[in-house]
């Protein structure tokens, strides 16, 4: 694995999902060593589900897989960003983004 | 605090940071609940150094501030997602943002 990554204390990396086209940010999913290196060999975006503490390739049963375009990384190493082609919303509720909410600014939350 | 935004065991959620006119993704920084009220306060991104432990409003030294114009959260609630106005680059290196460099896809890592 490239050393410049760092996983945390549970061996995981948040993963941000940005739509390669769109540039709309979709999700975001941690990854582990195992899902980051099932990324790469297959192209397409697999995490780590920590409620299931399994190996998770996004879409696996919804047919709403991501095709990886590019993996960057920061400048910390502990943050990646996909930038995909999905087939289909990447939110389980159907809408085409996680972050469909939107926080009121200005006023004490 | 809106009850829908979830904290980690630590205090903390993680901050995607979006260019609103570029949407070219940033950055990825912590806020703790008083690091997010500070922002929608103040109307800046503020965030939680980890490392330093204090309150850090981003740009406060180097004057590249970011400018909030709307703060989105995920389905889980465990993700925000800021649309900022920079002032300037959000990385530390002068790069414009801190995901400047790419993994090489379909080759072991």
């Amino acid at each position: 694995m490239n050393e410049e990554i760092k996983f945390d204390a549970q061996g995981l990396i948040p993963a941000i999902v940005q739509d390669a086209n769109t540039r709309q940010v979709l999700m975001c999913a941690y990854m582990n060593a195992e899902s980051l290196q099932a990324t790469l060999d297959s192209g397409y975006a697999t995490f780590w589900s920590r409620r299931r503490q399994k190996l998770w390739r996004k879409g696996e049963t919804s047919g709403h897989v991501q095709q990886v375009r590019e993996i960057r990384y920061d400048c910390d190493g502990d943050t990646l960003l996909l930038l995909v082609v999905p087939q289909g919303p990447a939110c389980h509720t159907g809408e085409t983004s996680c972050f469909y909410r939107t926080l009121s600014l200005g006023v004490r939350a």
